[in-house]
């Protein structure tokens, strides 16, 4: 299988970009967790095209229905489930795609993979529009998660060459974070901003797209979360956000960057803040041995720039065995990684909550 | 749990560092696999300490007893499972640090996950011997790989500062592989050889330690194994690889670099070489919607460095309740990326083979 | 988590009776399998209500609506999923039953489980409602199953104290399992049919109800399939089928009377039948060590009576911390084995597709 | 893979008949659980052959090594390791077994399965003896559950037509349980041991076996441990006790007995017992909805005769293509049932401490 996650919390997503709809369920969530609707379609609203200059035109209705697991506001334990309908879809602009496919895409793997039964319109099941389900899971797992303490928010560190100022390791205000959510391009610099807008649109104009990196923070956590070898924060993180379309990186911590540092400068001391343990710095993260030490989580993910351009490229006519000229057409965002803030911060929150639950089962409140 | 793995392949790994024995539980392996026996004792000797300058002192006997699973030098299909006895354990040398937790260790978060109960001697489950079994798996697994066609291996890229030459994307031949293999300090160069021996040994005269990237690739792969989302194969290998402690990163094809790139630099062209398809460049690092496109798979593990230096470092006493100095003594190795090498190849080995089971079932010969 | 299954192919299902709808999520299925619609909405038409006078008079609008997974009549190999909008809900009906639990029913223990916080209209997540996406996931898999040589077929062997033939276990001819499908009432003697339904239309009479026993058959099954200890077919099928309600016991081939058996009878001799092995006998109903013999799977269900009786009965008010009458009203089937004839056939199906899927791979065809 | 269960508990068992040893991964285990280790070996006592008249003369030295998991007589919470080594094996008894497939037993599968490959001396992965390492699982789990008041006990319900009064379901008191427990034939009275001690001896006499039925009881069970659908204790039990070889059916509460019930008989009445709710009778068997009740838990196991009977029976020889006489020699038990009591019991406790995990999480105490 592919598209389901989880160990307490299973999370499953179904649905292809061109079909009737998509949409996810959620098993595993908590009873008696009251979920703000309100605040799920704010979040829904973050990931959605549209919302910037930097993304697509497409207007996309990710109005979530939710079909169960809810009442009266509340979530009743058992499986939550929401679909989007799919509408202001334009198929045609695909039709070629399952015999010349596109370079950077799924097109040519997921033909092999399916043998050709894939539903190729739009991208599929591979398409970025299942991040749309994922955002909505996230969102409700940081309600719960909220409750507890625990802050997550992201921004983008990295758009082409530009960079904003990294978060510091130590922890982020809550007012911070939540700035950075209510931000449609969510930097902590004004100066990275523009800098990053301006690599978007020179690229824009060339019909060509740039990678970026999108920077997560989670404070609040408890101590002791987690477990050694393949149980480990970061395993479980890295086998969600993987998922990701177009993600080619994660680290935690000081990540690439701890490869070159010694470890006198890389080991974080502990030291007594009152009757509590912590570290003086934070070089490892939040994690060590795959468990949360309660500092705050801090990891980076790698986006490669949108595989859709529209600069002419190579290709294979697989039907006539021929290499061919490539010219996509469609709306596609230039820089994948600017909507992709909040969906790197939902699956954050999904796999976090997994291991509260494993941590304090199902009768946790 | 922590130590359990895979899907149709279940790996799992026990013991303690200090304890009686280590060892790993294979289930799920396709039956009729012939093993060579003694290529299993030279994985094992890649990975054992005191191969090279650049390790611990300390002499493992790593010699797996293998108790199931293979009858007459060929796979039963049932679990195969092996041991290794502890021997030439210096528990002394860590009586006191389940009360001052070493820096950068899992001492202090191991200790809170598991109420103060875990075998914290050497590290207990933490401990990096743990790789041991994880290479054994491997090495069964890369044989039966390699019957169909795929090989695997990686070099040291980076120690410290000093680096080597990355790997040709578009693949590597086999006899430079298995010269790498042999190689107690694999690297492509003998330049980059002898600086990071210099890094390493600096540090190690510093009393300090110093990170490094590891550098792996598969070769032979089908086109076509894995799936979209959560069943990528990028997903699968995180969730292994993350397991080997000290990891902090892990990207494929460009990786981070990609963020930096432009689409049109980025996206790999199809091209026909005879009948088959493939591309013309390899930033894909062979994996597109998580599904092999055949291209060699690429990718990078960023290791920190070893935590157990032997400069005075800061921590607490958890029982006094006070900041104290701590200084390690004990056999550690400068840089835990050198004997990582065949770890990592290993990792990627088990979770191939999990994903080549996934496709095509336990009935593949 | 409570409601998804699977190993290869995973199964979730959602929904409460009473809520907006309820759906079920196929993730795994192999691609390129056509799939007949209107086969799938006459398996789904076999278990709605109102079919047969045995069952109860509510209407619902079983259909389901396919989200995605299929394109062009075939599966795509992304994930299948339908919905099933609820609509004819008589919420009124279950109003005090939050808090005066039905004997016999989940009401009670859903309570305490999820902390008050289940929507227990109508039963909610527990009702025998969501054995409708549970029996459109199997229609699917049947067909899959079907190309491939496997008839699945059941039979009512019990209701109350009256009996039917039971299925011969060396094997039921299709055309037989065929008409099973075709009857609203499925036994193989009319006059087993006739005292069934006297039983039956007595206890609805009574305002009370009867259990049944459910015997399923299925051929065709390659030898094989399935693995020792927890890999078994018995133990993949009872995971799924316990799962639906009602269900109190399930046994395989001789079952319950192998324990009065002796060795010299209940051992099934092999003979060839030309260059082909099978048994003489089939008692061990088709499995052996957990894995296929080629021989018919033969398998038996025990439903426990409807718990909603219109009888008075004793029950607890958990807010007056009281003892107190209960009348239940509303609409309920006098015995749920009638209509839980296609539902088992269908857990069979899905159950049988996975273990195909570990076999095969999902580059099976 | 096969051997491998469990959810937030993994259970991975190994090793083979006549291989080098068998022996049993639990990763998952709450830290800081005292364990009696003598206690331990009582239990595996009462599964070892040889204890009783009843069963096989053979020896077996099945003292567990633990290797890992215990310090200190105390859980780490990393995995618990033990094995069992092998020996007082005669091979030679078995050797033309895997050309001549002993009727009821899993060789004839088991060559089909794995190719022809599997250890097929002594029945291998698929022999009684891998109930050991359960056994030993089972042992440590039950210590763990018993400190939370859960008692887990059952008796031989049936051998061949003899049975044994079946156990009050609204409770047994513990001594009750605790004698049954120290019995190497384990029955509620005197007259049900003789009767069954005859038929079984009346069996052996004619070289032949009968099967048997294991009732089992858990008492002090929280209630609201478990899930709806698939997640219920019955499909968890289910999926684990089918793993015990030679079982052939499992029912709870009444059972397949509850088919010929009206509601009105089956139902629970639910009253006040002070402030607690419980139910008058106990038809349920402790489980509503997959949840437990707070009721006694009981369910019922049928085991088929022993396979391996001495009188002639018919079989192929699978070399020559031809149908040959059969007569096995060796020294197996007339009745598995008899041995199999602590088996099921183990099983049972393993299941539910899982899914006390999975309730309470790992920080349970």
């Amino acid at each position: 299988m592919s598209s389901t996650w989880g160990n307490q919390l299973k999370l499953s997503i179904f649905g292809e970009s061109h079909g009737k709809g998509i949409g996810v369920v959620l098993d595993g969530l908590p009873a008696g967790q009251s979920i703000d609707q309100d605040e799920l379609l704010v979040q829904m609203a973050r990931r959605a095209p549209g919302r910037d200059a930097t993304s697509t035109a497409r207007k996309e209705s990710d109005f979530p229905e939710i079909l169960s697991g809810l009442y009266q506001n509340t979530t009743t334990g058992t499986p939550l489930s929401a679909i989007i309908h799919n509408s202001d879809t334009h198929s045609k602009d695909y039709a070629d795609l399952n015999s010349h496919p596109r370079p950077g895409h799924a097109d040519y793997t997921g033909n092999v993979r399916y043998s050709g039964h894939n539903d190729y319109r739009g991208g599929g099941h591979f398409s970025g529009r299942l991040t749309a389900p994922l955002t909505f899971a996230g969102a409700v797992c940081r309600q719960i998660l909220a409750r507890r303490g625990v802050s997550i928010g992201a921004h983008l560190l990295a758009a082409g060459n530009a960079t904003d100022t990294p978060f510091d390791p130590m922890g982020m205000p809550d007012h911070v974070l939540s700035a950075l959510a209510a931000s449609p391009f969510p930097t902590l610099t004004r100066d990275a901003e523009q800098a990053m807008r301006q690599q978007i649109e020179n690229a824009r104009l060339d019909g060509d797209s740039v990678g970026g990196i999108v920077e997560c923070m989670a404070t609040g956590l408890p101590i002791g979360i987690g477990s050694p070898m393949f149980g480990g924060v970061e395993n479980r993180m890295a086998s969600l956000l993987f998922g990701i379309p177009a993600v080619k990186g994660l680290e935690f911590g000081e990540g690439f960057g701890a490869a070159a540092l010694r470890g006198s400068t890389n080991n974080d001391a502990y030291v007594y803040e009152g009757v509590r343990v912590r570290t003086a710095t934070n070089h490892h993260g939040g994690i060590l041995g795959g468990i949360t030490s309660g500092m705050p989580l801090v990891f980076r993910v790698a986006f490669k720039p949108t595989p859709s351009i529209f600069k002419e490229q190579r290709t294979v006519d697989l039907e006539a065995h021929a290499e061919v000229p490539l010219t996509i057409h469609g709306r596609h965002d230039p820089c994948v990684a600017v909507r992709a803030v909040p969906v790197v911060e939902s699956a954050a929150a999904v796999a976090l909550l997994d291991l509260f639950l494993e941590a304090y089962g199902y009768e946790f409140r």
